[in-house]
């Protein structure tokens, strides 16, 4: 039928048996046959004092198999399966089991959140073809679940029946490439309620991804209320309905830690503060003055740095917010700092004239400040690359976290000067490119990081290019990111879902497909799962895009090139 | 606080009063006044035997104005308004009344649909500051429908207040500059609910678009049930789930009609009908061949146009559809057509050779067969471009109107034929551009007609450009487009939507804004107005895209560059 695909055995390794999970499993062995679930299907624990987000999460997995009603995505979608259904075997149980049996299994959202070198998300999973019980066997609460959302991919609606056909199916041990795989999410220059963030972690729960990247504050607003700290929300929120409570940040982190997400929050300093003018226009330097002349964008303003009680006051703020997480990061920003606005005002100028001191040792001497109150409550800081590559800033804490956004070329440059770094360019994992210029009066203008990043382009990003060898440790893993310009909760799902996907991907599964090809060579085998997951997602109320016609998404590599 | 604003003179004449209406009407005078919202406002009806639609019309408006509750979107969202409530007058009612009395008028959904020549939607407006009753006046039942869709946009809400300031208002006369102003779907490459075309048709009412363009079939689905031909929909639709059936499009049309829309319908012949090859094989050519070779896009196959079994099967088919609906026109599609295809298909060259005629005789042949069914039902026939400019197809009435979509340089050489066109190019209107490559295993790269088509782009498109002087009335109009290879329900408000209404202004006001400057040269103007109405949108659940962060749409002209 389609002439194109070559020979039989070439067809036998491009698409692989178990076409529904992603980010595929880094050891996979599956059949081909069919299994029915159970009508009394359920999910046993074989240890004693599971913590009640086990629990939770146990029965959030129990009711996605029955309520995700996903036909499999072949033409007929799972009518050729049914035929089948008389013959085979039934599905009853699936056992949780911990390798390593503490007296007390520690919550999801505990392990969730534990330092990055000691995190443990590893599972193994099987499902027979006999119907005996399938087990899910991890060190800890967090491989469980990652073991249930492999689980919840395997299982496809027809006609009633809850099936899979990638029976039997053995993985062995899987574990990620990289411990820090994020999404990062921007509520400062559109609004997003926390209904829209919970629906954003089911999403991620979905692929894996471990790490909310919270971008919470900008120059356009400050949604964040803080009890120390009242006029910053009252004067910066767009409203007092566009406003994140103390109670809605511990519902998110809530929410997240059960799904096995750590949130990391960023309150950007020194730049991307000019909202903080609207109640402290002392803080703020060139607030609304031009914003061409002084800012990357409208509106213009970023906190005096060069002021000790700016400094104080932006340490208190950070801390008020980081001693309420348990998050061991926090990111302080500390990207785009606009020097031209620096250098036009006067008490800026002026202080630095009585000390002695240039823009950039002033900003050491704001970053001590910072860091040290973030450091005090036991966060590790994270900064964006410019707090390396370009200020030099020399006060920044070895274990520093750095996260590369100008370019991919970047990342190189920050493992060398010994730092942890996360991949986050603008050339591979920026989702809101492509979209045209934002910026008023400009008939034909594109987006500064035009094209639009595709989720093929993402899927190909190799997280270690040009990293020296021996530094390879030090890339933790990478995000895609949202800022919201041009985003709001209207396409919040649709230009995020599924290319935030691809990122998953590329740092659990590395580079090496469990069937030992190479993962970049073979995107076209990564397409009909990205589908799956997709549609699956569509069946959990996330409005993900259509990246082919329905057509192609039922005929793999039908629409290949 | 902006300094960037030149002098207040200046100012006066970039900001309209009137910032809420979309597309601005031709004419208009609007003070800066307050008035209030009658808690008990009524709109009345001055003429006897009114329409069931239009009464229902009017009610759609009362409710809308109480359930919009948008907040002015200035800083404070209206705080500063109401201070003035106080000493403001109420507004009772709104009289609508027909200028030239009919004994029975005829409903909305009739004037909808007449002759693009007799069409008339002209109306006028007054709301008075001294809280006297207000008039919408027109020649037709529809025209009355356009000035209410101007009136819903006055209003605002603040703190249970709903009230406009831009009173007085008088719209002495605003009518469209171009009488075809459409908007596109594909619902065959994914598709779409009859509630998700309902919903767009709700948003093209509010920017006075009148034409929809189904495109209903293409090579990847038929989504369209027709009684006499069953099978084409059975063996080509998604689903099922995913059909049209006949009542599904009377329900369309009704709907469409009763908001002042006319529907036309597009079934593409003789190319982009691969999946009619499902129930009829032997009609189609080259069938599920490699369609790199044979076809634009996957799957390759046409109609075996060449065959008079084919062609009177094909007018039977447009037929069944077109008898249907009561909209002048219907379009036979007619662009692509892969000569590969007819090269390589044996039927149809044995065929060529046996009559002695070439491809495009046969065409020629083939859509007098389609189009002669058609005219007898009294139906205008509408091509896309290629059919006058590549295959030269010289059977083609007179008074077929043709569709420019390659590129916008080809519409005057359509002009010069003698041809009606309505403008729908690729590189102003396509809505889908700049998402990407979706052919599979591309890993870098871009959609064919990159980049993104910003509203700003679309917004400067200019109408006449390079049309000879006195063939301007051969310019019925234009229309954006969604082609659905990357789109879904996900997605279809936000990359409709506000983009889609740029067009609406281009189409409805023309050159000219109503303070007398050049639209084209005040895009900044447009912006305020254009986030007005895509607010207003996401009121009414369309969930219109954001153009710029809330910051800068509370703030007009803060975020030009």
């Amino acid at each position: 039928m389609f002439p194109r695909l070559a020979s039989p055995a070439l067809i036998f390794t491009l698409i692989p048996r178990c076409l529904g999970i992603w980010p595929i499993p880094r050891s996979l062995e599956s059949g081909n046959q069919i299994i029915k679930l159970s009508s009394s299907f359920d999910i046993s624990i074989n240890f004693t004092h599971p913590p009640q987000d086990l629990l939770d999460a146990v029965a959030r997995t129990k009711q996605a198999i029955q309520t995700d009603q996903l036909g499999r995505l072949v033409v007929g979608r799972g009518s050729t399966d049914s035929q089948a259904f008389g013959s085979a075997n039934t599905f009853h149980t699936l056992v949780l089991a911990l390798d390593h049996d503490a007296p007390t299994p520690r919550p999801i959202a505990t392990e969730a959140v534990v330092g990055l070198d000691t995190r443990d998300e590893s599972y193994s999973l099987s499902v027979p073809l006999d119907g005996s019980a399938g087990v899910v066997s991890a060190n800890t609460t967090l491989g469980l679940l990652r073991g249930l959302s492999t689980f919840e991919q395997l299982w496809y609606t027809f006609d009633g029946m809850i099936y899979t056909n990638y029976a039997p199916l053995t993985i062995a041990k899987d574990f990620p490439a990289y411990i820090y795989r994020g999404f990062m999410l921007d509520t400062a220059r559109n609004f997003f309620s926390v209904s829209d963030i919970k629906r954003t972690l089911d999403a991620m729960y979905l692929v894996k991804i471990n790490t909310f990247h919270w971008h919470i504050t900008d120059s356009q607003s400050w949604p964040i209320q803080i009890a120390q700290f009242p006029e910053l929300a009252r004067a910066g929120a767009y409203s007092v309905d566009q406003t994140f409570t103390p109670e809605d940040i511990q519902d998110v982190v809530s929410y997240a830690g059960e799904r096995g997400i750590d949130v990391l929050i960023e309150i950007d300093t020194p730049g991307h503060t000019a909202i903080v003018g609207a109640s402290h226009p002392d803080y703020v330097a060139c607030y609304l003055s031009e914003w061409i002349t002084f800012a990357g964008e409208p509106p213009a303003g970023q906190l005096r740095l060069v002021d000790p009680v700016v400094a104080n006051f932006t340490a208190d703020v950070l801390s008020a917010v980081a001693k309420t997480l348990p998050s061991t990061m926090f990111s302080t920003g500390g990207d785009e700092l606009d020097t031209a606005c620096y250098s036009a005002d006067a008490p800026t100028q002026m202080n630095l004239n009585e000390t002695g001191r240039t823009l950039f040792d002033a900003l050491d001497d704001f970053t001590a400040t910072t860091h040290g109150a973030l450091h005090a409550l036991g966060k590790t800081t994270v900064v964006w690359e410019e707090m390396v590559l370009e200020y030099n800033t020399t006060t920044l804490r070895n274990d520093t976290i750095v996260m590369v956004w100008i370019s991919s070329d970047d990342a190189a440059a920050v493992v060398q000067k010994g730092f942890r770094i996360v991949h986050a360019p603008s050339n591979y994992f920026y989702l809101d490119c492509g979209a045209g210029e934002w910026i008023g009066n400009d008939p034909t203008g594109n987006s500064w990081c035009d094209p639009f990043k595709t989720w093929q382009e993402s899927y190909t990003f190799d997280p270690l290019a040009n990293i020296s060898s021996g530094q390879e440790s030090l890339v933790l893993g990478g995000e895609q990111l949202l800022w919201t310009e041009q985003s709001g909760p209207e396409n919040l799902d649709s230009i995020v879902w599924p290319r935030a996907a691809s990122s998953a991907e590329v740092f659990w599964t590395g580079d090496t497909l469990p069937d030992g090809f190479n993962r970049v060579q073979n995107i076209s085998e990564a397409l009909p799962r990205l589908h799956d997951v997709r549609y699956r997602m569509v069946q959990r109320g996330i409005k993900a895009i259509r990246l082919q016609p329905e057509w192609c998404a039922l005929r793999p590599q039908a629409c290949d090139g």
